[in-house]
C-alpha cells in the first residue's frame, strides 16, 4: 500500500469560522468550514451555543473531511444562535480525537468553546507551568493553554479583562475564536501572523480565515480582524474592538499567497488569485526562457502559470492532467510502476509535450523528490527541454507559526544551491522568484510580512524546546 | 423501532481491570474487561503505560461492547508493561465519548490514567469548587474530580501522600485504579461499597472488580482490596498497603449478590452462585407454595430458582426460553404484537406450562411492568397458577453509589404494598425474601452491607444536589 | 486473533418464514427470521411482493445477523402483502452474497422468490445438465436449481403443474417457500427431512421452520406441512394441498430434537424441550452414575441435564457459566492462556466444583477437542470425578441433508470406541444414549426418523460427487 | 439535504480494463479502473481468473468509488494471470448490486466474466425472448443478455463461433471484455460506438476504454480495437483478430471528445486535449466576441477555453474557482442561500471579474439551469458583460448508446432557440459551435461519427420499448 501524501508541499494547519446571531448558526458554520476544507483535512468540528431561553452547549467533531464528519448529520442536534467551526490538518502521525477542535470547557464563567489557528512559541513553558500549578491537559495542542489560562485568571475583573490578561501571557501565532455564553470574541495575535476576517450576512456577524467561506454562505466581507485586535460581539451584534497589546510590528504570513489560501479568497486585504498571477508575471520577468509552452503543475501552479504565460507571451498548455478522484491510499503492484506516487495524481500528456521545450511553473519545491519524479514523467512523455520556474524564493527554513513544514534538514534549498537542485531534479534550468520579486507581486515591501520560511528571520523567534514538543504526551489509538 | 431495555433491572455501572508487570498488559486488560462485560455495555477502554525504556502512554477507548471497540485492534498500539481497563454502562441518554474511561491526563507527576467504579456524593460541590479555582472539566462524570484534586494537591509531599490528601476530600463510593509512570494504585473507599480484588498471574499483579476476569486470563485470586485500603504496586511487584482513612464501618453493596455480579465470580469474599442459590433456598423456606414446577426467569433468576427447587423439592423446569441473539433495537409492526418487548427476549413454552401451577423465581421487581407482561405470557401459554417469588426484599429506594436505578417514584415497591403489586402483575401470589433471609443467605448480619435500595438506610448519605447533577454540562453529538 | 467457532457442534443450515396476506408482511417476516436466528447466522434476507395495485417485487439481504442486516431498516422499502424470509448458516469458508437467500428471479410466469432449507443429492448432475442446456448459475447453492428447473419447464400447463414437474426432478432434502405474483407455495420433500409448519395470525397464513417464530409474531400453530405436500395459498387465504409424489416413507431429521431446534419450538409435532428432557431422563436410566451434581454444558446441554437430574435425583448445579457477550473473534495474548477457546465462552465455577464428583451432560461430541478442554477446565476448578453423559448416540457419519457436519474422518466417534474417547477427553467415565433410548425419548420407533448421523443409514443416499461440490465455483471476495 | 448532481452534464456510463498474462493482473486492473474513475462512480469491480495450475475464478465488486470498493483490499484474494475490471455510472435511481460489473457465470464452457460499456437497442425483445425460453435474469442491465445468449448458443461449434453467433443477435453499442478459462476477448460493436483500445506492458496484453489507464500502469498504446472487431488473446499473448460482422459503417461517439474522456487520453486515435483545444479555437473563429477575459467553467471547459484564448488572443483568467472537496450531499440551511447547488462547487472571483466583459467557455448546456445560476453568480461578482460560448452544437436529442442523458423534453436546446436560451440563462450573447466546426476540430467529416445527440440521426435507431425498460424489474433495498 502506498500512502499518498500531498505533492511535497507545506501544509496549512487550520481554518476557522464563527457565526453570531443566526438561527442556523451551526449549519452555516458547517458550510463555512466546508469552503475552507483546503486548510485542514484531518478533522472537523462545530460547537453551537443557544443563548435564547435555556443556555445549551453542544459539540460535534470527528476525524476526516467535513463531509465525512457531518455525513447525514441532523443540525437540530447543534441548536443555538451562535457557532464556531474548525478544520484541522492531517498529520502523517497519530490521530488524537482530543486534538480535533473546537475545544469546549465548562469554566468559571460558564461554557467556553475555542477554535485556534496558529502555533505558540511559549506553549511549552506555559504548559509546564500550568501543569505544575495543577492543570490537567487532555490534548497535545497549544490551544488547550488558552482555556487553562482563562480558567485560572483572577475572577475579580470583567471577563474581557480576564481574556486580555490571559492572552498577554502567550507568545506566538494565533487567530482565535472564543465563544462564551454571552459573547463571541475574534482575536488575532499582535503580529497578525494568521488571517482572520469579519463578514456580515443580514443581522449575522461572521468570522472566517478566508473570504471564500463568506462567498459560500452569502456573507459580505467587512474587514480583517487587525493584528493585535480583539473584536467582541454581543447581543444583537453590538461590536466592540480592543487593542490591548500596544503597538506591535505586524508580520502576516506571506506563504498564504504562495500556496495555502484558495485563489478566490482575499487574505490580508488582497485577492489571492491576483497576487499569485503577479507572482507568475514577476517570475517571467526575472527568469525568462525561450520555450514552446508554459505548463502548470496542477492545481497549485496554475495561477502563477497563467501570469507567467501572459507576461512572457508563451502559450499556456495543460501538459499535466490531474486525476480528481485521488484518495489517501493505493495498493501498488509489487513489480515497480515507475514514479507511482506522482502518476496516481498527475499524468503527462504526450501529445502535448512530445518534442516541445516547456516551462513548468510550480509554487515551491520542498524536498525535491516529487519535482524529480515529475520532470522524469515529462521527459518520458517526450518533452525536449524542461525549465522549472518556482513562483517563490527557495524555502530554506521551517515554520513555527502554524504551518506544517519538514525540519530544516529535509528542505532541499537549505542544503543545496539552485544549480544543485536543478541537477537533482534533472531540469535544463531552474529559477526561483527573488524576495524582491515576491514583495513586488504582493505590492508590499520586505519586512512587512513574515517570510521566515524563505529568510530564516523569525519575527517572534522560535519556540522554546521545539524538538521536545513534537513528541506527543500520550497517544490515543 | 422498539428499544430493548434490559428487563426492568438495576444496572451495574462499571467494571475495572488493572495489570502490572506483564509484557502483554494491554491484551490481558482487554480480556479482563471482556470477562466483565456484564458490568457495562456503553463503552470500553484500555490505557497502557510503558515503563521500560522511554516512558509512553497510550489509550484506546470507544463506544460499544469490548468486542466492538477492539475489533481488529492491534495491541502493538498499546505497548507497555502495565495497563488499566474499564467498561461502562449504557445509559438511555446521550453518549459522551469524553465520559468513557480510563481517563488520562498529563499532570505534575507525569502521566496518570484513572478508572473508577462508583459515584461520589460530594462530586458537585467539589466540582464547583474546582471550577471556581480554574479547573477545566471536559467530561460530566465524577471521575474527573480525582484527576483535578490530585493535580492541584500540594507538591511538597510524596506522591502517595498527595493521593491520600486528595482522596480525603471525596465522599462516596469508589473503587479506583490509578496508573502512574512508576506505580499502580488500587483503592477502595472506606465503606468498600464497590468490589475490587487482587490476583496474581506468575510475576504479574492483577486487579479486577470480579474474579471471573482472573479466571479468563488464568490469574489466581489473592485477596480483596479492603475497604479504605490503598494498595500500591511498584517495580517488580513490590506491594505496599495503606489504610489512611482510619477505621470506617464497611458496607459493601449487597445487590452485587442479588443480580449484578456473574455467578462464577467471587465478590466480597463469597462465591456469587453459592450466595444466590442460598437466596433461593431461603426464599423457599420463607415462602413455600404448592406448585408443579419452579420456573426461573432466565438468566438472572436461574441460580435462585435452582436453590428454590432444591430446597422445596419442586422440580425445576425451563418454562421460559431466552433468545440469545437479542440486540438493542427492533422494528416492531404497527399492528400491536402483544407484549412485544418481553417476547423478543423470552418465550413461554406452552408444552411445559399448560395446566400447571408454577413458582416463577426472579431476582427483583423494579417497575413491575415487565413482570406483568411476563405473567401474562405465562398465562397465555396455559399456566394454571402463577406464584411469583423474588429472591430479595422489595426495592424501595434508589442507589446513589454507582448503580443505575430509577428514581424512587418509579420503584413499584416504594409506592405499593406486596398485595397491590401482586394484583398489578396479576399473579396468584407474590412474596419477597425478607431482609433477615437475605442476610442469612449472605451469611452475614444486618448492617454489615449497604442495603439502602431495600431499606433506605444510606451509609454515607445522598449526594448534594442530586437532581441537578443529572443534567449534562454539555453535549457531544 | 482467535476465531471463535461454536463449541464443536453440528450446525443447522437454514430457517424459513413465509407470510401471506398481511399489510406488514415484510416486518413480520423479519421478526420470524429473528426468532429463528439460531438456525443460521451467516446471512439473512426478506423478499416482499405487493399484489394489490401494481405488482412490485423487492428484496433486502446481507451478511450477518438479522439485527445487523436490518439495522435501521425502513420496511416501507419492502412493500406488499406477502413476504418470505431466510436465515443462513455461517460457514468457516468464503462468504458469497449471491448465496444469501431468498433468491429472486424474473421468470416466464412473473416474479419468483425462493427460500430453501435442505440439500439436494442430485444437485450436481442437475446443475451440470442445466448448464449444458444453457442455464447460467450465479450462486453455488442448490437452491438456484429450483429456479432454473421451473423457468425451463414446459409452459403449456398450469403453474402448479410446472412446479410439480420441476420438483419431480430433484432428490434430496428440501423445505421450500416459493412466492409468486399470485400465490405462495410451501413444500416439504417426500421424506420430510427438514421441518416446516403452518400457522395463522388473524387473516394471515404463516409458514416457519419452527413454531418459536409463530410465538413471537403472535401466530397460532395450525399443523405441519406434511412430507411430500405442497400447500398453495392464494387470494384471501384460499388453501389447497397437493401430494404429487405418491406415498414416500417419511424420515424427518431426528437431530432437530438433539440440538438444532429451540427448546420452546415444536417440530414434527413434538415440543423440543419435552423431548430433550426425556433424552436426559433416558440417559439417566441407561447410564446411571453416583455423583454429587449434574452439571449441564450451557446452553445446549441444559434441558437434557434437567431431565437427567430429575430422573436420577442428583441435584443440578450450574458448574459452568456462559459469557453471553461472546462475538466472533478474539485477540489472544501470545503467552498461551490454557484452553482459551473454551474459556472465552464458558467458565468453571470452582466454588461449586471443588472436591465434587460430577455428571456433565452434553448433547453430542463431534470432534472431541472442545470436550477435552472442558473437562480439563472442570478438573482445574477442582472437580474430583468427571463423568460425561451424552444425550444422543455417537455421531459417526456426516449429514448430506442440510446440516453442516465435519467429514467422517473428523468425527471422533467414527474412529474411536467410547472407551478411547473417554480416555481422549480425560473423563472418569463416558456414556452415550442408545439408539433405542433416543427413540423412546422421541416416542417413536427406529426407522421413523432419519438418524443417518448416528447409523450411517441414509434414507435417500449420498449426493453424487459429494466431495467435488464442496468446491466453490467462483469466489466473491 | 441537497444532492449534488454533476453540473448539468451528460454522463458516461462505463469504463473497462482487461489484463492478460500478468502475475499481478487484478492489481493492474484495479489501477486501470482507478485511472478511468471519471467514466463511472456508482460501482466498481474486478474479476480475476487463474489459468496456471488449478483454474480459479474470483470476483470483488461493490458500490462506490474504486478507492472505496478496494479500500484495504488484499489482492491475494483475486489470484490469477488475467483480470477484467469495470466502473459504472451512478444513476439517480436505485442501486442494484447485481448490476455492478463484471458479471460472472459458470456456463457450459467453464467460467465467464463479462464487462460491458454501451447499451443495446434490442435488449428488451431479446430479454423477453430469453425469459420465455426459461432464462433467469438477476440484474436489470443489458449485459446479462450476452451471458444468456452465449450460454444458450449451440454447443457443436468452437467457442469463438458461439460468441460470434451470440453477438450477431444483439444490436446496439457494446465495447465488451469477455474473460474465459482459456482466452480473453475484446469486442467492439460494428459501429464502434464506444471506445476500446489495446496496449502492451512487457508480456502483458491490456485493454482499456481510454489510454490514460495505460499511462498509469506503464503500458504502451498499441492500437484501437476496430469497430466490429473481436480480438482474441490466448496463451502467451497469441492474438487473433476476427471481423465477423461484414463491413459496417463506423460511427464512434463524438461526445467522447466534447466532454467524457480525460484530456490526457487518446480515443478513436486522437488525443482528447488536442481535439478539445481545437474545438475552442474553432469556436473562437466562428463566434468571436470583444471581451476582457476568457473564463473557463472548470474543469470541463478549461481545455476549450485555452483554445479559445489562444485563437482569439483574449487572455485566459480563472474567474471561477472549483472546490475540489465536493462530495455527494450537503445539508443546506433552510433560509435560502442563493444558487447553493452551484456555489458549493464553483465560486466566482470578484477581484478578477468586477467591471469586466468576459467570454465564458463551457462544453455543453444540457438543461440550462446550472448555466443560469452560473451567469447570475458571475454578474453578482461584478462581471459587466457575460458572453457564453459552447464548444459543441446544441444538444437536442438523448443518447441511446451508453450515455446517461435526460429525455428530449428536458434538453433546453430541443425546445428553445439559441436566442431563447440566451435570454433564459441571462447572458449578453450565446453561441454554439457549428456541426462543421466540430468536425473540423475532430479533423473528420460529418457522418464519420455518431452525433445523434446534436443531430437526432441515430446510426442504429432507438431501442424498442425505450420507456418501459427504464423500470426496474425488481428492487434490492
Amino acid at each position: 500500500m502506498v500512502i499518498m501524501e500531498e505533492l511535497d508541499k507545506f501544509r496549512e494547519e487550520c481554518g476557522l469560522i464563527g457565526i453570531w446571531n443566526n438561527k442556523e448558526a451551526a449549519n452555516l458554520a458547517y458550510l463555512g468550514i466546508f469552503a475552507q476544507q483546503h486548510r485542514g483535512q484531518e478533522g472537523a468540528g462545530v460547537a453551537a451555543f443557544r443563548h435564547n431561553g435555556e443556555t445549551t452547549h453542544s459539540l460535534h467533531k470527528g476525524f476526516g473531511l467535513v463531509q465525512e464528519v457531518f455525513s447525514d448529520f441532523d443540525f437540530a442536534k447543534l441548536p443555538g444562535e451562535s457557532a464556531i467551526g474548525h478544520v484541522r490538518y492531517t498529520t502523517a502521525g497519530g490521530h488524537r480525537l482530543a486534538n480535533v477542535q473546537p475545544f469546549f470547557a465548562d469554566i468559571n464563567c460558564g461554557g467556553l468553546a475555542v477554535a485556534h489557528n496558529g502555533n505558540l512559541v511559549n506553549a511549552d513553558p506555559l504548559r509546564q507551568e500550568l501543569i505544575e500549578e495543577g492543570a490537567i491537559f487532555s490534548a497535545t495542542s497549544d490551544t488547550e493553554v488558552f482555556l487553562h489560562l482563562l480558567a485560572r485568571s483572577p475572577l475579580n475583573v470583567p471577563l474581557i479583562e480576564r481574556v486580555i490578561n490571559s492572552l498577554k501571557r502567550v507568545q506566538g501565532a494565533y487567530s482565535l475564536l472564543m465563544l462564551f455564553d454571552d459573547r463571541l470574541l475574534a482575536v488575532r495575535d499582535p503580529n497578525g501572523l494568521r488571517p482572520l476576517c469579519m463578514g456580515q450576512l443580514d443581522d449575522t456577524v461572521v468570522f472566517a480565515s478566508e473570504t471564500c467561506a463568506f462567498d459560500l454562505i452569502g456573507a459580505r466581507y467587512v474587514r480583517d480582524v487587525e493584528p493585535g485586535e480583539i473584536i467582541e460581539v454581543t447581543g444583537k451584534n453590538s461590536i466592540k474592538s480592543y487593542f490591548p497589546f500596544g503597538h506591535a510590528k505586524e508580520s502576516p504570513c506571506i506563504f498564504e499567497y504562495i500556496y495555502f489560501a484558495r485563489p478566490d479568497s482575499s487574505v490580508f486585504g488582497r485577492n489571492v488569485y491576483m497576487v499569485r498571477k503577479r507572482l507568475g508575471a514577476e517570475l517571467a520577468k526575472e527568469h525568462p526562457v525561450k520555450a514552446d509552452y508554459v505548463v502548470p503543475v496542477p492545481d497549485s501552479g496554475l495561477t502563477a502559470a497563467v501570469g507567467y504565460s501572459q507576461a512572457s507571451g508563451i502559450p499556456l498548455e495543460m501538459g499535466l492532467i490531474r486525476n480528481h478522484y485521488v484518495g489517501r491510499t493505493f495498493i501498488e503492484p509489487k513489480q515497480s510502476i515507475r514514479d507511482f506516487g506522482v502518476k496516481i495524481k498527475l499524468n503527462a500528456n504526450a501529445d502535448v509535450l512530445a518534442g516541445k521545450s516547456i516551462v513548468v511553473v510550480d509554487d515551491s519545491i520542498v524536498r525535491g523528490t516529487t519535482s524529480r519524479k515529475l520532470v522524469k514523467m515529462l521527459r518520458d512523455a517526450g518533452a525536449r527541454e524542461v525549465h522549472m520556474r518556482i513562483s517563490s524564493p527557495p524555502t530554506t527554513d521551517p515554520c513555527y507559526y502554524g504551518i506544517d513544514t519538514p525540519i530544516k534538514d529535509e528542505l532541499i534549498a537549505a542544503r543545496q544551491s539552485t544549480d544543485e537542485i536543478a541537477k537533482f531534479i534533472m531540469v535544463d534550468s531552474l529559477a526561483y522568484l527573488s524576495m524582491d520579486g515576491m514583495y513586488r507581486a504582493v505590492q508590499s515591501t520586505q519586512g512587512k510580512f513574515c517570510d521566515a520560511c524563505f529568510s530564516g528571520k523569525y519575527p517572534i523567534g522560535a519556540p522554546v524546546d521545539y524538538e521536545e514538543r513534537q513528541k506527543p504526551l500520550f497517544k490515543v489509538v
